[in-house]
């Protein structure tokens, strides 16, 4: 077989197995939240028609999958998204200007509109019922831009981060630790590079706090062997559920008053005011048009409250909180 | 007296009856609201230290109040907020950079870190508990560049509207009708350009949807004398609670079901869309540092909601509201 077209089938191989560890996590980690909750995931496909997305049966080259739980008995509200999309950007968008990409390499990928690409992933938000039990937000996905079987350049990127509304330091130690273990498995210095990372991402610039007390966090990541990087990325889109579930399982049927549930939903306003603002997946995802607005506002809490002073007193179980978003803590 | 220090004697006469006119506004149109709900507002008051904002007495040349009132008989949720600051643009921040001109004559501002400023008016959002009674917003102010007595530029801005969670056509008819008819005193241009800028600017394009039946808006006016202009807004800040206070007063015992409760947090939630992603004067807010976080999402409404899919049935009145979210329609 000739050295290229071998290149060309290794590369394919590559994409199918990563697109493969994506949707594994989708279907399997939707099945661990049925399980904890009782109730089952509605789902909703995409289409493309004429360049726009409708409601309707996935084609080969576009697999673009919702699933929304609602009202559950653990789970208020979550939103997940599966996709594996071959498109081209459409007329003045361009990655960088989208902001999914901020690397010199993308710069050369400015102003050409058009440019094919290629991109899989999973994303989770999950707003649990009671306020005991924290926020999760976990996203892995590949991208590739430029022709399928010959990129001009590729990445990953993703990572897993926890907001709670009431802060139980062992559950942050458990998040914390679990990611610590599958990136120290791969590669020593990506914890402390990682973590850091999500803390400076995650963070709420015009409130001068964190959204919550972080995990992982990476992106344009290619440092490797694209095989090797999609092993570690695979090790994480499997820490995930070990490392939220648990925390659920053991808060979800944990007493709370209706001033914990208001502040929940004050908590809950800045995760909006993130999204809104400084999300970059979000921005990107509307920009992009790769989905569409009712995709990227899955991750949208079920209700979400704002007051004109929502300091809590000194001394509270909220006010601690507050202390650790202002000033983001090491966890192990 | 000298032509230079009648001129400068004559500014200041104007900046005073300015910022007196939006003071009037502010105690005046909280009074009647006070009225209508039987609450009273409570009232914060901002001091400069440092360069930062405190809560304290105001100074002579800062004056800046919020006011909030919350849980009300009527009212779930406004905020109020007065200023009268002379200060000048924190460094790596220009109006044009702030997003707040657009200008040619802005351009030339640009990188002037430090320009002197001074800035007055008062700005209403008004959720209703009601889901029958439409939210209000309603913003008018003046900013000039430059010295005090010596501005290089200056202009009038602000404007007033309404967003519905039910549609009744003769609430947005006499909304509409008594500002046109505040313009069309002034000059019968202003109306048809401030409603066509004001549906333009509130609308929230990621979603295709205005965020409400509009009203007017304009920003930059400087086309007439500033003493003109003041009469013209002085007129606009007269207009608004004859425009808003009939409708609340009219629909404000109006049955409604919990799905119409529901149905006005989904509705809130495009409206802190619009606030996070696309509202100049919340952008300027937190990027100026004219006034702190807490004073410009005194905006925000009480409690909002997201759902996967909030597309209402067609033929229900939501269905109805919606078309006019994505037409804009003339209404007097």
């Amino acid at each position: 077989m000739p050295q290229a077209l071998e290149q060309t089938q290794k590369h394919e191989t590559f994409l199918k197995k990563t697109e493969a560890v994506f949707k594994h996590m989708f279907d399997h980690t939707c099945g661990s939240i049925e399980q904890l909750d009782g109730q089952l995931f509605s789902e909703q496909r995409w289409a493309r028609d004429n360049g726009n997305w409708v409601t309707g049966e996935n084609s080969s080259d576009a697999i673009y999958i919702d699933r929304s739980l609602q009202n559950g008995s653990v789970f208020e509200k979550i939103g997940v998204n599966f996709v594996a999309i071959n498109g081209e950007l459409p007329p003045g968008v361009t990655f960088q200007k989208a902001g999914a990409l901020t690397t010199k390499e993308a710069d050369k990928e400015e102003n050409k509109a058009g440019t094919p690409f290629f991109a899989t992933g999973t994303s989770f938000v999950i707003h649990p019922y009671n306020p005991m039990v924290p926020i999760a937000h976990c996203n892995y996905r590949y991208f590739q831009i430029g022709k399928r079987d010959q990129p001009q350049y590729w990445w990953f990127g993703g990572g897993a981060d926890l907001t709670p509304a009431y802060l139980f330091e062992e559950d942050a130690k458990h998040f914390h630790q679990t990611h610590k273990q599958v990136c120290d498995q791969h590669d020593t210095t990506y914890y402390p590079r990682f973590k850091q990372w999500c803390d400076q991402y995650f963070h709420i610039s015009h409130r001068g706090e964190s959204r919550g007390v972080g995990g992982i966090f990476f992106d344009q990541l290619n440092d490797l062997s694209a095989e090797e990087l999609l092993e570690f990325v695979e090790a994480c889109t499997k820490a995930f559920p070990q490392a939220y579930l648990p925390i659920v399982a053991r808060r979800k049927d944990a007493d709370f008053t209706d001033t914990n549930k208001q502040w929940q939903r004050l908590v809950r306003g800045r995760y909006v005011e993130f999204i809104l603002t400084s999300d970059r997946g979000a921005r990107f995802g509307l920009a992009s048009g790769m989905v569409t607005p009712q995709s990227v506002f899955n991750c949208m809490p079920p209700a979400a409250a704002w007051t004109y002073d929502d300091q809590p007193a000194s001394g509270s179980a909220e006010a601690a909180l507050k202390q650790v978003l202002q000033q983001p803590r090491a966890w192990v």
